[in-house]
């Protein structure tokens, strides 16, 4: 989908690209694919590859050590994907449409019937800080 | 270029593509043109389009309100780039190749033959306290 995509990936990203399916073994549902090009102390950047359908749960980035939590940027780049945030609701992004999601805002996004690719920018990402709202998620 | 790189952009953004010959009147030789997707007090996103063999002229991104200045991280979609940065050298980027740029450090970069369209991921980007090598630069 990358490739397709225009989105070129070294050999190394090719190598460490990411599948999750946040513990619960339903991959082609709930789960998430992605490659990470820069996570710094200040500054991430991803791809977030999503399958037909394919879920990301509801979770929040909380403070942490003194920062207010991680500020999303989605930017939707082929395909389709719902992102529902709370206080917002649902809001459909197409290619060349993006949401700000503010720190520590409830959130979860689905793909279209074709999938997503979906460029991230935020601030630093950990995985260890994020709170999903489904207990027997694991990441 | 951005289209058939496969990168799509809203009309607004067409709109608002920005092109800048940094006050010297010489766009073909030092010129930029690029398009902010966002930029918050945290994190910025653009897509840096370079025309053939054409320049972003020396600069740093100095410290500011207690913040150490602007990181960024250029990623080569298309084409190939070449950085020069200070205590570093040069550095070739093909696509899918990145390089992160402290803050406050000297930078310069060109397209090669082809052009090159560069994606950058950066803490909040200030073009008023950009400080420019060459006192004639106007941004």
């Amino acid at each position: 989908m990358l490739a397709d995509a225009g989105i070129v990936l070294t050999e190394d990203e090719r190598a460490s690209l990411e599948v999750t399916d946040f513990g619960l073994g339903l991959l082609d549902e709930i789960g998430l694919q992605l490659v990470v090009y820069v996570n710094t102390e200040r500054v991430c950047a991803k791809e977030l590859v999503l399958l037909p359908g394919q879920t990301c749960p509801e979770h929040r980035h909380p403070p942490v050590d003194g920062s207010p939590g991680k500020e999303e940027t989605f930017r939707c780049r082929t395909g389709s994907v719902t992102l529902w945030v709370d206080g917002r609701g649902e809001v459909m992004l197409q290619p060349g449409e993006q949401f700000t999601i503010p720190p520590d805002t409830l959130h979860w996004f689905r793909a279209g019937d074709e999938g997503a690719i979906v460029s991230e920018f935020s601030t630093r990402s950990r995985d260890d800080t994020t709170v999903f709202t489904d207990p027997r998620v694991r990441r």
